[in-house]
Parts: structure tokens; sequence; C-alpha cells
């Protein structure tokens, strides 16, 4: 391969005329700038520059060769011509540096919360954003934990609680508890190894992990992490392009992937403007370019242009002509749909508004659960599908009441993110301890032996439909003006 | 015209002999001082002087050739003795004008509230106070945004939504979207060019504008500022004096208004307390006349002592006589109003309280829409005349859930003249703009392709009637002295 | 009468030998101190000196003559010994003073709640706490207000409210609108002439004023008070001591009362927690003397000790045989005890919890009276007896509210004693013409021309019984510890 | 005895080799450290020094001969040879000793919240951690409060109050108010002397203590501490050692405990996470050693290792053979339950949830009381066995409530060990009273005369069950980054 010199890479720095070098290798990106899924500026600021860094916090490794014609590739960087630059720690990066060295030891964690506490200490503002944000005004996001809040529990005592057993069988593959862990986005925003610090804490706590279309750790680099006898399943984004999409399939099941889990309730990525105004900060738009203006909407926007908006109930048949993998989805938030699914022949639905993410003021899961258990019931298809749900879990008790209430296991997507941000695997693994721990008491103070001794009467749903305290518009609350009686001023 | 010096001008500064100069000519307010509708005080306050700029903030230009006879008019002023007085920046000025140079650049403005809050800080006082206030303890005010948010929404996935179509026809005339520029007043106290502004951005973005009577452009300024096809409609307060309300509309008709909206919630405008203190502020009022503290009760009071208590619903039948403009009535609130109004061969309603600035403790427009739908179905009228609904519409997706309630469209009053306050015509285009990209997408994660789309069954208004949290009285709560535990004081 | 020096007075400064100056005259008071309702420290504080200012505070000046005997005046002070003391302003009285001098001009009070806010500044801590207080946790206190925070009105349009009605007729007598003056103990405390600056505000508001038992105005004063035409009714707290009880109603009635309204809800006076505190502050009670402890309760408990627990439905034929003033009972909170006072020949009721200062967590006036109108309907006393309601009103739609759900009218208590103590008589009258404008801007609004236009259907009480949001309870939240998560300590 | 060296015993410091002084006599705990239910750490830290006074605050004297072979007792240590070392106060007891010294006299205690606030300055932090944390979010404790703030009271009026009886009987003994001290652990954390405070003042004010089995006070000592008359209830923990329960059992009956309480709601005790973090600061524990991790939870946990988690129903029938004392069961939390209590022979429940330190989101004893009630009357057990209930009574009013409602008597569990803690015997004496006359005040403004006047249409309960406006999780909230409108930052 060609060597080419640092300093004639750098005289290539401009719009019309773009080198970049990732990995040590010359890229001409010209041609692709307008393409870009992430804007065009966030290329622009690296032309005749390294970019390995930026471009290993959001892109799996492999994605060039996916994406880019070889062509493209100029050569390699002479590594004899590369300046070695002194990197000056900035006030942002020494307080992360403080919070690293004062953060509590992981045995001081005691729940979900106290990770995401630190979480938000040692991430980087755009992480924090990207991961802890939803979608408009928060309700939708705020409702998930709230929703849990207005189930309340009936008890039964003087039963032998000695031994509770959590264990069951998801899709048919076991589980050490019902949780497993659900698929995000940019993992090494997070961590600088991404997604597969998950696989690993999945592995030694014997749960599912759902593999994310939009890791930053390639497929490969995810299904190689998997243990022995560990179970993943994929998520998927649906490209409108379907030749990439079956691509991206086949290879899911081909790696070892046990079902297909397909996005539906995002055919437009949603309004995440905690997301957009770190972008805007970090990275101020063109303004001339109204086009660059648009994209430039924050990490959301920037992965998922892509995304289908066309995908449609016809579409299964097709999916399943492609694939043996039983095929799920995720995102269901009507008994209607859940119904739908059921005649379509899916294997199971997760009822989830994507963690808030999404359509605010969408309903949260656990409030959904009951009309849909209720309908496909109705429909004739009790137990004929597996019914998950995800949004707002951060206690043992959380995950008592969905199974109360028909869930066959809860995903888990922020909690865990936050653990390996803080903590890495460890992390993971101290935060699943935690919710089983809390699970087992919920389980062992409810007179609950088994996941099947969890019944209905056990949760008092009388309120999970009331919204009449919805969560506090901040924005509104923030523009209005208070009134104030007139008294004498002192 | 006869030319008169300002020496002589200012001799005449007293209330039994006022004179003021407005636009370069000379009156003798002397006799018109006690019928002034915003009480002698502003007048006597510029006696001898040039009122232009205090006049200009509140009446169109046109107001002194319709109110007054010309004999008060003495004469031009003899601009040779005009002293230029240098003008000294007030502390709130220079606030004002430090907050216009580090304003956020407009492609930073993210949604509704970012508009409020950018023109609480660019307003005086007064015009932050008028726009803003709501009438009492501004319960109805914050309850017509809260309403919104007791309504939750019942999203549809797997369906096709690549092309979503959001336009409609208003009256038979196309718009863009559901949204139309509602009827506010004084606009040139948000921007020294009014009303026009709104014209023209709701020109280029292709939606209705609906003209006020209390326009501080005149009728003639806003029509001439319509764009090519653009639609204006005509929202009229009914003067006690009919002629003058004949000539008004006859006007509007003339002017090429397309619709008549006649006021019907205020025969006397609401008590709005924080104008009423801005006011105290600013223009102390005579301790010594009883009438004239009645009357200085801010802007509010000030421009509508003319309005009409008598009005009634026999007056139709002469508002039918006078045009061929099809009527509406704003600021129905129950279903009995709707059907009388259809009883009485209205064109349509718009279901509003004012923006709360009128009867505090009014439902909000979104709440009384189901129930004004439901009677005008059982009465026969289902699709025969038109349903409007304005009030805390602050999202895309409050203009989706007022659109699966029946109504045809939302008004957009405060939200605009914060835009234009903030950032001029193109601030009201991104305003809009936001709205529309915002109801594009709750339509797309819904699954509704075009407003037919858009089902009662995808909202969920189950808590819709629910006041049990009512805004909070922050006046009860500043006066109300918390117990507190006895302990010791260290 | 005999002259005593001061210096003879001065001698007699304890517990077993106590004389005390009260408007000149020399009392021997050794006697009567463990029988003085207020404590005997009280007393004590002031053995041997001139007591006449602490006396005036609570009592009116007849008290003397009426409940101690002859004998126990030694004579007239001599005024050639008593040594003027020159009085130090304290810090306290320095800044009531200040507050003075510095409070809004009265046209700048806008509503009630300017009122409380400008009479917290003026007034002392001891008349603060008692004129504020409510019992136990003031729960019931704040809920007055609340719950009509819970009705919204449906007001109608399209009608001709040029000319609005507000008068009314109570038990036949003329009330220019449906507010009284409510019967309220201490009035001293909050003005140095007491209870007649109501009288005189009351006559020309052209309202009812009700005299209350404890008031420091003797009850001569305030008849002599009244004007031309003006109604007084007369509020009665029970003596046990019947003879007592029978001297106040017929004097009361000798004097022009023309209404006896018997206080139901007071057997014993209830815990005002407020009111207790700054008695130990005033007044640290003897720690060796538990009966004195147990009496130093605050000024509520101080003047209440002689009503009478035993109170019962057989006592109204008693009261019919010593009075011809109609009889109405003040206090009734349930629908049964509304039509057992029907059954024994009341003329009226006041649905009150007296202004949540007795029982905690009693329900609001406001929300018992549709349950006792509903039961005297139904029993068939509809239109047969006159129902008032007090507790919480300070806006005009609160009076609305209560006149649609079939009220005759609705006492004011505190509002008119926080007018009084920040303004004196003219801060009275514009409290009652603020609440008047309110009514009838709130009418007009409505559709309403008269009192009897204000229909059930003009409120919605869809939500009046739910009490999910019940006023916060500041002591537990003060004593509550709240959860934080563990994060890194910087 | 044999005599040892204070400096011998030092030498024997490490978790191979491990003495410790306790009460003068020498101790060799190598063996029993692994077994110590509250992890070796605690015992680590004393070894070869003088553990008296840390065992005392946590165990009563009795302990080691209960639990410890004889010969596990080395000696007595030789006086001569013990070192005095003088203790520096710390910062911590420097301000709880400037605390006491400034604390409010005992009379300026007005209410249940006013020794809170006190108990919370003066107890250590490891005591205010134990005693004031509920599990979890801590949801349960604060709704155990909050629903009786959803009770409301219909008083009646006109009745003869003179004489209110509050007197009851408790499974047929007397007592003065139907309140009973409840059982609680570690009072020598708050108080030198221990449970035996509340046993003298359970005593002057004729109400009946239930004995605990985690006192720090041993049996015996609170048995003998019993005045003449006075009834004492026991608490029992089911040990998995039945032979110690069936020792525990007897022994209660042989020192004149008059009942049983079986405790059905702890097999496992509850995740209080404020004794967790404070355990964590006061005691580090060993990372390196996972099951000293586990073991390391905080007081709660340390005491309650023993307990049975296998006690079901089957179990009652052998309660019954080694014991006459009627058998109840505290902790019942649903109607079902009540059921089965009643069908296996229970004399009585009592309906608690633990004061919120067991299950979170368990409902309050006081929501659950009336379908507790309806159940039993339903399956025919009406006044066949007796209700109690415990949690979040600090008002007369809530005694009232939970009368009213079918209880037989409310439990006061963290109220007296806060009295107790503040001010000793006259402080739980005090807060007594303060209840018996607040539940006198309560009951005579409400015209009940005696316990079985009050009934329950007395109580307004419609929105008992109604959980919408749950305690605020402020761990959620903690971590929420609220959303703020742009604007220009000055």
């Amino acid at each position: 391969m060609k060597l080419i010199s640092a300093q004639e890479v750098e005289k290539h720095n401009k719009k019309e005329d773009c080198w970049v070098i990732i990995h040590g290798k010359v890229y001409d990106l010209t041609a692709f700038l307008p393409e870009h899924p992430g804007g065009q500026n966030v290329i622009l600021k690296q032309a005749g520059k390294d970019a390995t860094a930026a471009f290993d916090q959001i892109h799996p490794r492999d994605i060039i060769d996916q994406y880019l014609s070889p062509e493209v590739c100029l050569g390699s960087v002479d590594p004899a011509t590369v300046v070695q630059t002194v990197k000056v720690e900035t006030e942002e990066e020494k307080l992360r540096r403080k919070v690293n060295e004062k953060k509590p030891s992981l045995i001081e964690m005691l729940n979900a919360y106290d990770f995401e506490a630190v979480a938000s200490q040692v991430l980087t503002a755009e992480a924090w954003a990207y991961y802890s944000s939803g979608s408009d005004d928060e309700i939708t996001l705020r409702e998930n934990q709230n929703a849990f809040h207005r189930i309340w529990l009936r008890p039964r005592v003087m039963i032998d609680v000695t031994n509770v057993d959590m264990s069951t069988k998801l899709l048919g593959y076991d589980s050490s508890f019902p949780v497993y862990i659900s698929a995000t986005a940019l993992g090494k925003l997070g961590h600088p190894e991404g997604e597969v610090v998950l696989t690993r804490a999945a592995n030694t706590q014997k749960i599912v992990q759902m593999l994310p279309t939009l890791a930053s750790c390639s497929l490969g680099e995810m299904t190689n992490a998997r243990g022995k006898d560990q179970i993943q399943f994929f998520q998927l984004y649906v490209n409108r392009d379907r030749a990439v999409t079956e691509r991206v399939v086949r290879s899911a099941e081909e790696k070892g992937c046990k079902a297909l889990f397909i996005t539906v309730d995002a055919p437009q990525l949603g309004k995440r403007e905690k997301d957009m105004r770190v972008k805007f900060i970090a990275d101020p738009p063109d303004i001339q370019d109204e086009k660059s203006v648009r994209r430039n909407l924050g990490a959301a926007y920037a992965i998922s242009a892509f995304i289908d908006t066309a995908l449609n109930w016809n579409d299964l048949e097709w999916f399943k002509s492609i694939t043996s993998m039983p095929i799920l989805l995720k995102g269901i938030q009507t008994a209607e749909d859940a119904v739908l699914a059921a005649r379509h022949g899916c294997a199971g639905i997760v009822v989830s508004n994507h963690g808030g993410r999404q359509l605010d003021f969408g309903r949260s899961g656990i409030e959904i659960l009951p009309e849909v258990v209720h309908a496909l019931k109705n429909a004739g298809y009790e137990g004929k599908l597996e019914i998950y749900v995800d949004g707002g879990v951060r206690r043992g008790s959380d995950i008592f009441k969905a199974i109360a209430l028909g869930a066959k296991a809860v995903g888990i997507g922020r909690p865990s993110l936050y653990a390996m941000s803080a903590y890495g695997q460890p992390g993971v693994e101290r935060l699943l301890q935690l919710l089983k721990d809390e699970l087992e008491m919920t389980m062992r103070l409810a007179g609950a032996k088994s996941l099947a001794d969890i019944r209905p009467e056990m949760v008092d749903i009388r309120n999970l439909h009331d919204h009449v305290f919805t969560p506090k518009n901040y924005l509104m609350s923030n523009v209005y003006d208070r009134l104030t009686p007139r008294k004498a001023k002192l």
C-alpha cells in the first residue's frame, strides 16, 4: 500500500478536497461528504487530520469496508511523518479525570440510580446528552418510571419462601432472571470497548443480550465476544436499501443470533433537544447551508437517516423468507397492533415506547401491557406469543410488576449503559446482581416462590391509567412568570 | 397647514389646556381627555410634548382620522423649532440592547418555549406584561397548556409513512398545515412594524392570518401586506356604536378578508393584574381622581372600553345583513352555545377562552372540544360547521391532539408574538416551520399519513376532564406561612 | 373614688397580692387570677403595673363590669404619681414602622391576597399568628381555598350583560351583593379601633355585618357604630352559664341585631400551633405549674374557656323562648345536620368549618354545600331556610361558584381583618369593592345578569370531591430526610 | 474466675485469634466470627479491645449466655491492668452535645413531628438512619402518612360532648385510649436505658406495650420494669431454630406477656439504603471479602439473619401447642390473608407494612383496613377477631380515622422512639398525652362521646385508594436533568 506523508494529507483540508486519516489509512472523502448521514461538518472538522478518535466513538470498525468503495482509500500514512501532538487536558477533561479518581467504590453502588448519578459525572456532555435525552418535553421519558409508581403491591404472607426461583426461558432459552439487556446505540460513547462490555457482563450473569444495529462495535466483534451457551438476539433497524437489510439479517443469523427484533416505532427518529443543543455547542453549524443545519441535529439524527419509513405489515412475509430466526416486533404500543402482530405470525412483541426517545406522550410500556395482554387473550392468542416490555425499569419491584401483568421479561437499556460507563463490566454485573437481589427480595416478601407464583392479583393497578399528575413540563414552567402579591419592599 | 413652534406647544401642558405633537401635527386634546379609553394620565404625561413614540406603540396610524374631528388638529409643528433631545439609554434599555446582542442565533431556537424565553428578555416590561398576562390567578392561562398534557397518544406502527400530507382547507381555502395565526392586539409593542410582520410570515408558510380589530397596524396596512393567494380572516370586537361596527365590517370585506370571526367572550375585558401592576409602576395614577384610577388598569383596559356589552344572539341577523363573509363565533365555551351558533347559521366556531385572559377558571378549549363535537353531532350538525380551537398550543403533538378530537385547525396567538418580538419575520417563519416539523414527526410516529388518518382512538382522553392537579395559585402560596417543627436552633 | 399612688400599686406585684391599673382604675385581681380564661401568667406579667395596653388588645372595655364584682376595683390611680416611661422602640416595632411607611398605596391593592401580604408585614407576630393560623397541620385551612380551585366555569356567551345586578336579600334585608362580613374575634389586634372599623366599611358598602361574641369592642360600641338602615346579625358562642348566654342574646336583640347565628362547631377550640408557639416565645409558661402550661395555649385558648360543651339540639327550644330573632346554626358540615337544623325550625345554616381553625381534615364549606342542598331538597326543605357558606373566599369567582351551588351569600372573615389591619376602613372598603368588581366581571363573562341567572350547570364540579392532591404537610416534609444517589463528591 | 491482663487481651487482635472484653469478661470469639449475624468486621474492629460500649448499643445483656457456649469466656479482665483512655469529643459528638443543651423545653413539643425533628438532631447518624429509614425508594414509608391525608372527616354538631370517653379494651385488657406502643428494635441506639423507658411511659399513660424480639434490653429487663396492672404483649420474630423459638415464646408467657404477635411480613429484611450507606461510612467493608460485603448491610441486616423464611400457615398449630397466649399475626396486607388468619384461629391481626421498612410499594395499613374489615365480615368473622393497624399515625385524627374504619387500636412505633431519644420517659409520656389530647379534641369536634360513637360515615374515604399523587422518588428526580429553554446568557 502506498505511503503518504502526513504533511501531504494536511493540504487536502477543504470541502472541495477532503482527505482524512483513519486507523493509519488515508481516505479521500470529497465525494462522500454530501452523503455522510452525520452531516458534512463533522468530517470537515477533521479534514487533513487524523480522524481516528472521532471515528471510533461513533462507528464500528468495519463500517468503511461496508459502505465505501475501495478506491477512496489512497494508501497508508507514513508513520515517520506523523508529528505526535501533546494533548492538553481541557477543563472538562480535568473535571472528568477527578470524578474518576473520586468516584465511590463499586460496592457502594446500591441501586440503578447510583450508577446513573456517577455516569452523569464521568460521561462527556455529548455522551450524556445522547444517552439520557428523550423526545420533545421528555414527558414520556419520565412517565416510563412514573407509571411503575402507580402500581402497588398486594403481598401474601405465611408462605415458605426459603427458596426463590427467578429463572425463566426466553424464546426457549435459559435466563437466570427475567431481564435482558436491550439494544442501545453508540456504546463507545460510554466505554472505549463499547457493546462487548455488555456482552461479557450478560454472559457472567446468564442473561440474554439484544445486539443493536447501531452498535459502535461491529456485529462480529459482539458475537465473537459471546460466551459458551450465551444467547444473543438481534435488533434491526430496517434500511431503505433492502439489499443492505437482507445482508445484515443473514449475517446476524449466521453469526449465531437466535431471534430478530424489528424496531417498528422509529420510521423517523424523535426530537431529542438535549442532544441537539449539545451538538450546537460542540459543532456550530454552517448557517449559510440550510441542509447542513437540518442535518446537524445531534447524534441521534446522524446515525438514523437510512431508516426505512415505508416499513409495513406486508413486509413481514419477506422477512420470513430471508431468515429462519423467530421474528418479534419491538415498539408495539396498542392492543390493535399487538393483535396484528399475532395475526402476522410474529413470535412475540416488545411493548415499548423506545425509552421515551420517540413519540412524546406515548404511554409507558407497563401501562400498555395489560391492554395488550387482554386483547391477545380475547383474540385467542394467549400463550401463543411472548410479550416483553421495556422502559423505566429501575428496581426489582418494577420487574415483579411487569411479570405480574403478563410480561415474559423486561429489557434494560440506559441502566446498563450507565453502569458500563461508570465502572465497565464489573459495573454492569453489579447492576444486574442488584436487580436480581431486589427481585428476589420482592418475591420473597410478596410470597412468590417462582415467577409462576407472581399473579395479577398481587398488583393493584387501579391508578395505572391515571395521568392526572403528569411529569412537569420544565420548559413551560421556566418561561412562566409567577404572580406575586404586592407588599412593602424593605 | 399652519406652522406652530414647539415652544408654543410646550405651553399647553396641563389638563385644562393640553396640546400634543403626533407625527409632526399639533393636536388640542383638552376636550378629548376625559373620553380617552386609555385614561387621561397617559396623555397628560405627553402634554406639550411630541407624543409620537408613545402613540405608535398602541395605535394604528389612521385612528386619529377615524375617531377625532378634524378641528382638533391645529396645524403642523415648525420643524425649525424642534430641539433634538439626546436620548439617554436607561438601565432597562441597556439590558435589552445587550440581550439583543447576545441572543442565540435563530437556528438554535428548537421549540416554541425558546422563543418565549428570548421574548421575555427582549420585550419591555409593559409589552411582556401585556402579552404574557392572564386574568386573575392565571389558572386558566396555564390550564390551557396543562390540558394538552392530560391527553396521551396511541400510535400505530407498521404503516408506510414515507409521505405525510398535513395540508387542509379552512372554509374552503388552502392551508399548508392545520394552523392559523390568531388575532392578537398591539403588535407594535413587540416589533416596530407590528402585525404586518405576521402577515408576511403567514404568507411564506402558506397559512391563514386572522386580522385583529385592535391591531396597531391599520386594517389597510395589513391587507396591503397580503401576498398573492394569501388568505386573511377578520376578527371583530363589536363596537357599542353599531355604525362604527358596520363601517369596520364592510371595510374588512372590501379589503378582501374572507371570513368574519366575532369575538363573543369579551363583553368586558378580564382582570390581568400583571398588566395592571406594570401600569402602576410606569404611570402612577392620580390618587385624587377615582375615575382615573379605575381607568388606569393597564393596556388591556385602555383599548377595550368601546366593546359592546349588549351583543346577543339576535344581532346575528343584522351581521348577515351587512356582510356576505361567512360568520364564525370566537370564544364558544359550552356545548349549549355551540349548538346555538349552529342554529343561528354560523359557518363555524372557535372553541376558546381567549388565551386565559378573560374568565379565570374557564376550561381549556381542548377540554371543551369533545363536548362540543359530541353535542353538534347529536343535534344533527356534524360536518355542517367548522370547529377551530385555540389556547395553549406549543407543540406539534398539541395540533395532532386537537385534530384527533375534531378540530379543523388550531389558532396560534402568543407564540407568534413572541417569535416576532425576538426575531421578526424569520422568527415567526421558523416557529411555524418547527410546529410543522413536529406535527409531521408526530403523524409519522403515530402512523397517520394525512389529517384524515388522525382518528379519535389515537388519543387517550380518559383524564382530560380531571382537574385535580390545578395550576398552583402563587398568590395564595406566597402569603401562606408554612408550619415548621420546633427543634434546637444552633 | 379613692386615689391610690402608682408607687403603692407597684408593691402588689405577686401572685399572692396582685394589683393592676386599667384605664386609670386600680383592680385587685388576686382572687380572680386562677379563674382568668387566658391564664395567670398574662396577668402576672402586669402585676403592679399599668395593664391598659395589654388589656385593650384583647378585651372589650365593658368586660370588667360584666365579669368582675365591683369590690375588686380599689379606686383610681393618682395621676400625679404616674411616671411616664419613655417607650423604646423594639426591633420588631421599628420594622413594622418602616413597613407602614413603605407599604403600597391603597389603589395598588388589586386583590384579597395583596391585603394579606401587607397585613403579614404590619401585624405583630402575635396578631398574625392568631389571625392566620389554622388547626393541626392546617390542611383544612388551605383546602378551603383549594376546593374552589377544583370548580371550573361553564360561561355562556351572546347575552346582553350591559346591566349586571348583584343585589340580594339576606333574611329579607337588602345587601348590595351576596357577601357579609363574618364574625371574627380580637379585632383590636389588627386595628386600634377594632370591629367598629368593619361596621363602618360594611355600612358604606351596604352589606351585612355579623357581630362576634369575642369582639374586642363591646356589643354596644359595635351597634352604636351602625349606620342608618345598616343591618347587623349576631354570632353567639354559648356560655356554660346560661344566664350569661340569655343576657347576651337579649342584649343583642335589644341593640337591634336582626338574627342570631349560633356557632355549633366549637365545643372546644382547635389546636392552632402557630398561635401556641408565638405564645411560648412572648410569654414563657411557668414550668412548675402544669395547669398554667395547659392554659398557656395562645390567644385562641385564652378567650374560649367559657364555651359550653353540652350544647345540643334540645337547647334550640330554649333559644326560641328567649329571642324573637331568627336562629341560624353556624358550622354545619354534613347533610344530616343540615336536615336536623331544618327539622328544628332554624331559619338557616352556615356551611362552614370555622375557617380551618377547628377540626383539621374537615371538608371545605364549598364542597359540603352541594351535599347539603341536595339533602334539604330531598327532605322537602328546598327554599325553606337560607344557606350561607364561608371559608376560603378570595375572588369574585369564588362567590359566583357558591351562588351557583345554592348559597344565598358567602361570609368573609380573614380577608376583612387583613384589609382592616393594613389600611383601616378604606382598606376594607376597597377589598369589598374589588370583590364586587370581580363578581360583576365573572357574572358578565359568564352571561349572568342577576344572581338568579347563576345556575348549577354553569359550574363543573366533577372534581370537587377529589382530595387526591392534599395540601402539603410541611411538618411531615420538613422532618423527612430525602434520599440522594451516591456519586463522586468533588 | 481467672484474671487476664488487658495487655494479654490486646495481643489477640486478628481474625485468626480474636479476643474481646465485654462487661469485664474476656471472650475468645475466633470460632464465632463467621457466624456473627452482624458480620465479622464489626467484631474485628474491637479485636483485642474493650467492646462493651459497641456491644451494649445493639445487644441485650443476656444474649451471650443465650447464644454462646460457656467455654468461650476465658475469665475476667484484671481491673488493675486496664488503662483508662481519655475520650476526645468528635465534631459530631460536640454538635450533638450542643443540640442537647439548646433543645426546646419539653412543653414546647406540640406534636409528634416536633419530637422527630429534635430526635434527628440528637441521634447519632447510625441511629437516625436505622430508625428513620424505609426500604428502597421509601415510597411506602411516606405513603403510610399520606394515606391518612386522603381521608376526610364528616363531623356532627349539636351533641353534648362534655365528657369524652376514649378508653377501650385490647384483648380484654384496659387501655386508656386506643393506642399501644408497637415493637421496635434497638432501643439503646436512642436512649442508654433502651426499651424499659417505653415500658415506664406506657405504664403511667395506662396503655399496652408490645415487647420486641430484637430489643436491646433483655426480655426480663422489660417485664421486670412493668408496673402493677400494666399489660405487655410480645412480638415474635420466628427463629430458624424452632427450639430457640419455643424457648423465647415460653419465656414470654412465663414472664407475664398476655399475647403473642407473630411478625409475618419479614421472611427477609427490607433494603434500607440509608441504613446501608451509614454503615459504609462508619465501617468500610473488606473489599476482598465478598461475603463480608454482602453482610455489611446496615443494622437491619445485622440483627435479622436468623429469621425463619419457611414460616407458613401450617406452623400455627405448633404455636398453639407451645403457648396459651392468644396468637395474632402482625403484617397482614390483604383481605385474603386476613380471612386465612381467621380460619386458622388467630385472635387478631395487625394490618401493617412494617413501617415502610419491608416491601416498598406495599399499601398503607389504613388503606388496607376497609378491605380487610369487609372481607372478614363477608366471611362471617365480624367481631370474631381484633384488628389492629399501624404505620404513619402522627395525629389524634389519624387514630380517629382508624377507629372509624374498624380498627380496635393503632400501634405507635417510630414516634415513641423519637420522643424517647429526645427527652426520655417524660418525652414519651408527653407524646402520648398529646395524642390523647388530639384524639379527645377530634372526638369532641366530631360529636363522638365514646369510641363506639366513631362510625364509618364520619370519614370520607372516597380517595383513600387513589395513588395518583405518589410520594416523590428523590433518587429519580435527582438524576433527572431538567430541560431549559434557550435564551441569552448575560
